[in-house]
């Protein structure tokens, strides 16, 4: 397998973003990665694109041919990955893997979702299919329930972690606010988080991420191909891990660890031949509070039941140890289902090119992307690094 | 790129099945292609599974999470491909490029989908999402009013080919007589054909494809670690081709013949080192009987516009040219969408085993699938070989 390096990235606002149709998220977003790329749309051999639900959220499946006609991309082979929350980064992988194959030099890879049309039954519904239909969602089973049974549970096993999910909330809204692609600007504080509308006990809606509209696109190339193209600052793919778990919550051996992340992220170090404490910054898929936890425990970089204590000290924001989610994250940046894998991408390889302004965190040179599908079900990590 | 080759194959019947859900048709058809193997279920490193909209019909997204859980693959990683009725061979290609890479010995391939407890406005509305939401099905465009616009235009250019059209259906029926999966047990003729139920001229209900409930499921591995599983023959993937076209049929260069299916076509001829005519067989997307048509010229097997000619002189059933269909096909076996690509693989590798039973091509080595989504906007060819 060769070397691959993203070469151009794109994406749109996120949010509520009602001028704009999925076609025109996709055509934005796709048109700024191929701009930025510097390739002419001529050179694009494959393209894959992550939709989590435009079936049931536009009537609008087949997103594949849809992104191609939109962009111009004449014959050249589509494909649509879906895995829930993971969609996106599901056509990042499955594009890495062609392209480091051989049998593609450069793809066009992106993620999209349309969703803040829908009310918000409409929605919640859409966001339930990724859950079991019949032994979950029949039940009345949402995710903010499900996700709070989690928290109840990891606060049972590790002790009362309130302030600390609330704190993730503050330090992505503060993220945020440096992202001018980012939904929310919006400063709270823990009081406010503990104080917003309930959602499902322990949640209020501050605990729980954004319903958006947004699109995102990368540029995927041979690394040894990729010069001819960008004068920028090669962002190579060193590590790629993907690992599953089963979709209904009832058979997990765990839910305050996903064996999905666990495994995904050991594969992905294992080929970078890297450690957690080798990562300079992350993307980490924080659907609610209490998952950004779990999951900077299973990423290795704090120890399991230390989550909670090293976000309340500070070293998971700007100056800590490893700032996690400088976009904002799904908190605050934004959740457009299908798209979001990619825009972790976005923000990674920003940050490593050194182009992140006020939110640039110094001296980075390695970066982490982490996606996660349904109740942890399916899992994508990536490793990234300036060449 | 290394040699790879199906070492499994399983499926349900197709058809109306009102005591399965869309869980225990993928049990099914997952557990005969893993016993058909004979690996043992740890040995499989990758699931892929093509799902069309499991959102749409029955409220199911994230179905690879679904079919590892049902399937007890553990935390192994999974992957859904959509592309309309592409689908399940999209799931194909990417198990055969990730195992031909080097990435994965064993994995898990299939498709699935549940349609028929729908009624008969919700499945067509949920089919006609694979075509442009904003551009053609907001003017209440449906599938079979697409395709029966391409008849039209196909017999204003190379005259009346009605008898053809339904000599296909008879075709496809007296192939699904043979095949105890096949959702249509029926003898039909061409004048009960163009006597049917219109459906959008020139089409009548003998002109279109099924609604079925069905799963198949085939097992890939590295050709060089095969044997250490069958004692059947290895049936080798020599060719492999994937590519695309707009997705509004407005936009197309041409609606009587697909250039996807030509572009597909011609880089698995390419990678296999074969023409047209060392074919033995093929499963081709009869999705309409006008498609049938289309595909037989667009895949080479004979000269543009003299396709209807071959069908009407024999050349298409057992004892011709090239016997297409010989599982009944999409008219007659049945179109479970997202299983439909795998099922017609399914085929290819029985009748490349001799296993076909009465409807056994004599001597069949080579043989092809074609699988075309939306209006000929994601197409895939795969060429088989028995070793």
């Amino acid at each position: 397998m060769r070397s691959v390096s993203v070469i151009g990235i794109g994406e749109t606002k996120m949010g509520k973003l009602p001028d704009q149709s999925l076609r025109d998220l996709i055509q934005e977003a796709g048109v700024k990665a191929i701009q930025d790329a510097k390739v002419d749309k001529n050179q694009i051999q494959a393209l894959y694109i992550g939709n989590f639900n435009g079936s049931q959220l536009v009537n609008q499946s087949h997103v594949n041919a849809l992104a191609s006609e939109v962009l111009g991309l004449g014959s050249i082979p589509t494909i649509r990955t879906e895995g829930a929350c993971a969609s996106g980064s599901l056509a990042f992988r499955q594009a890495y893997i062609a392209v480091a194959s051989g049998l593609y030099d450069v793809v066009l890879v992106g993620g999209a979702e349309k969703m803040t049309h829908q009310d918000t039954n409409t929605v919640t519904s859409a966001i339930a299919s990724a859950a079991d239909a019949e032994l979950e969602v029949n039940l009345g089973t949402t995710f903010p329930s499900i996700f709070a049974m989690i928290a109840n549970r990891y606060m049972y096993e590790y002790g009362d972690v309130r302030d600390a999910m609330a704190t993730c909330a503050v330090q992505n809204h503060n993220h945020a606010l440096l992202n001018p692609d980012a939904q929310l600007h919006k400063k709270i504080d823990i009081e406010k988080v503990k104080a917003g509308v309930p959602v499902a006990d322990p949640f209020t809606v501050y605990d729980c991420s954004l319903v958006s509209d947004g699109a995102a696109f990368t540029v995927l190339a041979a690394t040894n191909v990729a010069k001819q193209y960008t004068d920028q600052p090669l962002i190579e793919v060193i590590g790629s891990g993907h690992a599953g778990d089963t979709l209904t919550i009832a058979a997990k051996s765990s839910i305050t660890t996903f064996r999905a992340t666990v495994n995904a992220a050991e594969e992905a170090y294992r080929m970078a031949r890297l450690s957690p404490s080798d990562i300079d910054l992350a993307e980490v898929h924080d659907c609610f509070t209490i998952t950004q936890i779990i999951n900077i425990e299973d990423l290795g970089f704090f120890e399991k039941g230390k989550g909670a204590k090293a976000v309340l000290s500070g070293e998971t924001t700007f100056g800590g140890r490893i700032p996690i989610n400088t976009s904002g994250g799904l908190k605050a940046k934004g959740h457009p289902i299908g798209a979001t894998g990619i825009s972790q991408i976005y923000e990674v390889v920003t940050q490593l090119r050194g182009k992140a302004g006020d939110r640039q965190v110094k001296n980075a040179q390695i970066g982490l992307t982490h996606n996660l599908g349904g109740t942890g079900a399916t899992c994508l990590v990536h490793i990234f690094k300036k060449v």
